[in-house]
């Protein structure tokens, strides 16, 4: 099951602001023992999102978008899932609820933009947010998985804690623990040479990820 | 002139370690009113990292890559960009008395991998590394624009402030300051309706970039 990470936000590629939660997700796979191979950030550009979501599902089986959720006409991540799955919207009650409430104890009023937030894709498992409005959610269509997080990295991680690691667990059934070794001073050539036998195993699973100079070894136990 | 940022690592892919060279060069090419549209970050892998540049290629004018300089056979990057040129590699002297100067330095023995650092692609303008033996360069050809930079942070900011931005001039002639705006409260029709005069001025130039629930103008006055 090989992974990878859309960051969406302006401020994020302007450099107005440090992508922090690709790194943040890219641990907890590694954790689970899935391959993250690519991440990017791109503005909040439907054009631009449409084309590096395609790319995505064209190489990726689970697929991680963080920002673009959010409740005004740029909230470009939703629409873009829907149209490329063709899924309609559908209204989630109980994140309906949970925007309203959120807006009751703000003593702020509540307008049509902010209600458009409640709006997923038919199908999807709702995760929702427990520090802002806008749910996330997990839409499985054609053997791929989309998991949409909002953008503010404490909603995130918040979010990705308390929801999506529990749904992970189907893709990572039973694993007890992942960890990487990493190793200097000798080549990939060697080191495959040296651990072939591992290499080749299922439980614990090795596999190496090559640098520069060094070479890191994630090994995965069930 | 449309730019975009590749950052190669394995370490920054499986998130152990925290990218933030992209930020730092995005701000830096905000500051000179350089569009920046798609950052991606991608493992030590010739195939992945020839696919990332492809596109990189194909849609931006200028591509910032670091990392993958190193001395081992994983230094992808700069025979990924002369594989695509079709340039050959050549001895850069300066590089070499560099390199040889660094391990004279620390007292450590050069192997035929370290002097490997000191080939630049044919035609580059090279950048000396003050504080590593990795040169960064710039490869000008087809209209295209590649700079390649190390990946250690530190390599790379001395290099970028030190070689980039003189190099960069060029593209920014006679820039003197460029200033991003934060509008919150309305949405960009209405900014768009309000601007349309200063937008379409030359100086200032004036740049919208849409984001969610707020927008930023980036003013340009040479």
């Amino acid at each position: 099951m090989n992974a990878e990470i859309i960051c969406i936000g302006t401020e994020l590629v302007i450099g107005d602001v440090l992508n922090t939660s690709s790194q943040y997700i890219a641990r907890k796979l590694a954790q689970r023992g899935l391959n993250v191979f690519y991440h990017t950030m791109v503005g909040d550009n439907p054009g631009r999102m449409q084309q590096i979501f395609e790319t995505a599902v064209s190489r990726s089986n689970l697929i991680f978008i963080t920002g673009g959720l959010g409740p005004t006409q740029d909230d470009i991540t939703v629409q873009t899932v829907c149209d490329f799955f063709q899924l309609p919207l559908v209204e989630n009650t109980e994140s309906l609820e949970n925007i309203k409430a959120y807006f009751s104890r703000l003593g702020r009023e509540l307008t049509d933009n902010n209600l458009k937030q409640a709006l997923v894709p038919q199908g999807a498992t709702v995760f929702q947010n427990a520090l802002g409005t806008a749910p996330g959610c997990a839409v499985e269509h054609d053997g791929k998985t989309v998991i949409l997080l909002p953008g503010p990295p404490k909603e995130m991680q918040d979010m990705f804690d308390r929801s999506v690691e529990p749904f992970l667990e189907k893709y990572t059934d039973g694993i007890i623990r992942s960890h990487f070794v990493k190793i200097y001073g000798i080549g990939e050539a060697q080191v495959d040479a040296i651990m072939a036998d591992l290499e080749s195993g299922a439980n614990p699973s090795v596999a190496p990820y090559a640098k520069d100079g060094e070479m890191y070894l994630r090994v995965t136990a069930k």
